[in-house]
């Protein structure tokens, strides 16, 4: 007998900052396996770490640190030529932070995933990428380092072996792919995708058979671990909502990324 | 044979931010026991917390996180009246965010002290005292709280027993006491002793002793577990030698609170 | 010929922040005749001012600072003791950074006022209303100072004669009132009226006769040249649109504030 | 008769935060001509910015704002990708506040010099340089936007004419530079030149023939409005001493950027 098919499903939560609002977390976390949590750098701040912390261990989900660059007026989406030593000091900063909310309520942190532009650049930078590892590895070799999935995916798990911590691949069911398994910029038209249906399609494919359609039409290889989803609005919820649905109804197994990573 | 009497010496030291520096903490640090670093709200950021983690560690000193108000325009030295919760997400997180840096070189924190408004209005305010002290406890039981060193002890020690955790007494050789066992306030006149030498005379006497002569002329008990000394400046750091090396003559052992609270 | 009675509309706008968004500034906007607009301490930033001077000015209403504390994990709700230096820089600070938005849109800054704690301390305080007040003066004597409505209204004339400024009043017509005129505190029952039509009823009392039935019954004198109201939600919109319905069906010119005061 | 050479001497100061110390402003400001003032971004505060101001007036200086990144942390140090619009908005919104402190004080803003890696950032690119003398212009047409000194002048004089605003040059006598005019980068060895002989020779070469020596030997056209001078250290001051004596002893008159651009 073959072991069942296994995907996490994780989203960025605990965004919001003092009186403000961000994102529907109380809607979308009991649908998700994985809680990336802001840790006040980019969003959040410590009422609200904790709050999340609360919130996704009520549903028995996983959490982990969202760690971004300290600029909140940017929300951590502005690229910012910090050296790879300031980058480190970032992640010890925040991870630290939350695992203290995190170990306050008798819970574990499961994971790191870095914020914004930190997660693109060190996508596209390795020496940023193997900063991370580095930093997270320090603090506690558990932690898994979740990164964006790609066709190159060498190179990050040697990362991973190099520190001695695991890797997890994270697509986007909901985001088109250039045919050498990158994102299709946001700024151009067609790189999200809004059709619940299609999304569907896409998470199945992409959690049965690794593979994903690329904007060209190719087929391309797309090993993920875990699917990003979003709760910024209802209709986002909805999806996600739909997505594990359809998960399910093909036999996947949704579960958190530490029981098979 | 009579156990040798023992105290430990601290410093609030980690205090730059970024290009801006304060404090000699390379000259303070050799002669301290216990380290007080600051955690990124009123002073410190991320890679000060990193190199002041190390430079203690080179040292072999103990380290404790040293929180305070989320106030760096004001040092954290303006009162502002946070929640009780408030205050408490303040210490988990800078706590947690000391104690990540602390984790990633090998070091385990032994204690926190509250920096600033939030030290003093925690040593007026027992609910706020308590909220900190349970906030520590949640995070780990091995932390041992310091807190003003005054005649009431037992309402501080009861606090302890509530949460499960130490509570150390520290008090200030160079700052003149009022004879119930507070400090003068600053805006006094007299309130700073200059003198070394009767600095030197006052804390052998709160060491050997446990008490202080108030600024009335009366002997009071002041029992401390600890003194604080400032590395603001060479004279400060001629002092804190002047100190150590006072109470070493005298027989006293200075070593680090976990030792002996 | 009588003159006809004016009163002017006042609501706190541009309290986003970055990616967070708070109020419904484009709903209210239409319907009052003065905007408080955040500076960027308790809530705004440079873009939101930029983009709310801009609306003011698209719909043709008056422009105000509304500077807080340095808090924005607070939003300024939170007292400080700030020293009277420090606010009155705060002040300034904040000021200067909003006039050069209106400047750069050929608009005028019509007036100051205090947000959150900062207001509720001046009201509490005149040594404080009066550092304000020294303030504003400094930069513009064409501003016009606006604090709370109470029965004390000459210390607050004096210290606008002081300093050559004019001082403008305002009260809520959603909120309850002592029998000295002062506001119930919000944590009491009853110290905000939800009921449309009885607040529309009290503003008219308060904009033709001056005065407002207090808590316990009392009728008591309560003139004010601004009401102030709110845009948090499609419901506290409603309630706008009825009061300046409700004072323009009863000859009550809305106009505002530098056209009478 | 010969109109006298005429120069400015700038540094940058008022950088101090908080309890943060930095430069010796005090020291400097009687050797300059211009000071540009931080504003609250990189560095500064809103007492600083106001004692900054009066030190300047006190000595018979002109002000000019130091607009920089929200980057307090990295002392605006680090390159961000902000957009042209927020990049725009942090130059009102900085020049704006700094202009209430000194209209407060009855002094009038002389020029704008951005800040660390926007200042680097818009002599690498011009349509950053467009972005700040249009916010700029908008603002106030009798504002000096002061600029980097090198080979290619006329796209920068052609920005200040579209916008109607004077450009300054600013050269360094103690920077090494390319034979193509632009500066060594700091991270090159001989960048910074510290024998106080050689820079004051530079200095006057600057002055009166409007030419330096490349680092290959070359002799380059750079002519500059203003020489930017810095206080950062006693040794420091006593060049911009030097740098004064020479320039006076030369017959070069050292005055104000607006009496001359």
């Amino acid at each position: 007998m073959n072991k069942m098919t296994q995907i996490d499903i994780n989203s960025d939560v605990g965004e919001s900052f003092g009186v403000y609002k961000l994102g529907l977390d109380a809607e979308v976390i009991p649908h998700i396996t994985s809680a990336n949590i802001a840790c006040g750098f980019h969003g959040g701040d410590p009422g609200v770490m904790r709050k999340t912390i609360y919130l996704a261990k009520s549903h028995g989900i996983e959490v982990g640190a969202h760690p971004g660059f300290p600029d909140l007026m940017g929300f951590g989406r502005r690229n910012m030529d910090a050296t790879l030593e300031e980058i480190q000091d970032y992640v010890v900063y925040q991870t630290g932070a939350l695992k203290a909310f995190a170990l306050s309520q008798g819970v574990r942190l499961q994971h790191v995933k870095a914020h914004g532009s930190l997660y693109n650049m060190a996508a596209a930078n390795h020496r940023i990428m193997e900063a991370i590892a580095e930093s997270v590895a320090k603090m506690d070799r558990e932690l898994i380092l979740l990164v964006l999935a790609s066709s190159r995916r060498e190179p990050l798990l040697e990362i991973g072996r190099r520190y001695g911590i695991r890797i997890a691949f994270e697509a986007f069911a909901d985001r088109a792919y250039q045919n050498d398994g990158s994102l299709v910029s946001r700024r151009e038209k067609g790189a999200v995708i809004e059709d619940h249906e299609v999304v569907v399609k896409r998470a199945l494919k992409m959690a049965l058979e690794g593979k994903v359609i690329a904007m060209d039409g190719t087929e391309i290889e797309l090993k993920a671990d875990t699917l990003c989803v979003h709760g910024d609005n209802p209709a986002a919820v909805q999806m996600v909502k739909r997505i594990r649905e359809g998960l399910k109804a093909a036999g996947v197994e949704v579960t958190p990324l530490k029981h098979f990573v």
